[in-house]
């Protein structure tokens, strides 16, 4: 089992990545926010599931890297910030989306994963390209 | 004089919001790297002056505040990550910049400041309005 927050959320990336999207929901809480911060929150570990479902849907490669990871607190109550590529390939093209993360845990599970990137490399990204 | 990296960073940004470019730039070292990611990259203490100089001439308010902010190391070799909420105001309009920051330190001096955020938001708190 994960032993500090930032175990917790390395081990969620890990299933993100994994594209299993049933075990990371398995790590949020009932309320837990899920914050694209150019792009809106949803809440909920379905509103999870059904998110990245889709954009994973999109994805040939999904390969995300912890970069930097630096956490405070315990299970109980604890925060993550983190710094990652987020690369994947979409339409044939490899892509790289520099992001930083900020986690907050309570109770064992994650309450809050709010994003920070730009809206215009991502949105890039997931434009088919011209024939 | 500030005793661990997230002292060091947290006076910085104090610096920064005070408009005390001088006092901020002697907190970095030659070999500073100022990396805002989706606008690029400058280096030294003197490309932090002229960069944010330029910028605070658009600014009637520099009102930044760290929301979350967690550390590891120490003075010798840390790195620092932080949520921020950089309030602005420009051709009259307030203006919210979320903002993750990610910070090394080395030898007591701040080696890297790179900021996450979306380009558009920024450049439309930059953009005067329509008259």
């Amino acid at each position: 089992m994960s032993d500090t927050p930032g175990d917790l959320v390395t081990r969620f990336i890990g299933l993100l990545t994994a594209r299993d999207l049933d075990g990371a929901a398995a790590l949020v809480s009932e309320d837990f926010e899920y914050d694209n911060v150019p792009m809106g929150v949803t809440r909920g570990p379905r509103a999870l599931h059904d998110t990245l479902s889709g954009f994973f849907a999109l994805c040939t490669v999904v390969d995300w890297e912890i970069l930097r990871q630096v956490s405070t607190g315990d299970l109980a109550r604890g925060t993550v910030l983190n710094e990652r590529d987020d690369r994947i390939e979409i339409h044939g093209r490899r892509a790289t989306l520099p992001v930083a993360g900020v986690f907050e845990v309570r109770g064992g599970r994650i309450t809050l994963w709010r994003d920070y990137f730009d809206k215009e490399t991502l949105v890039a990204a997931m434009t088919p390209p011209v024939p």
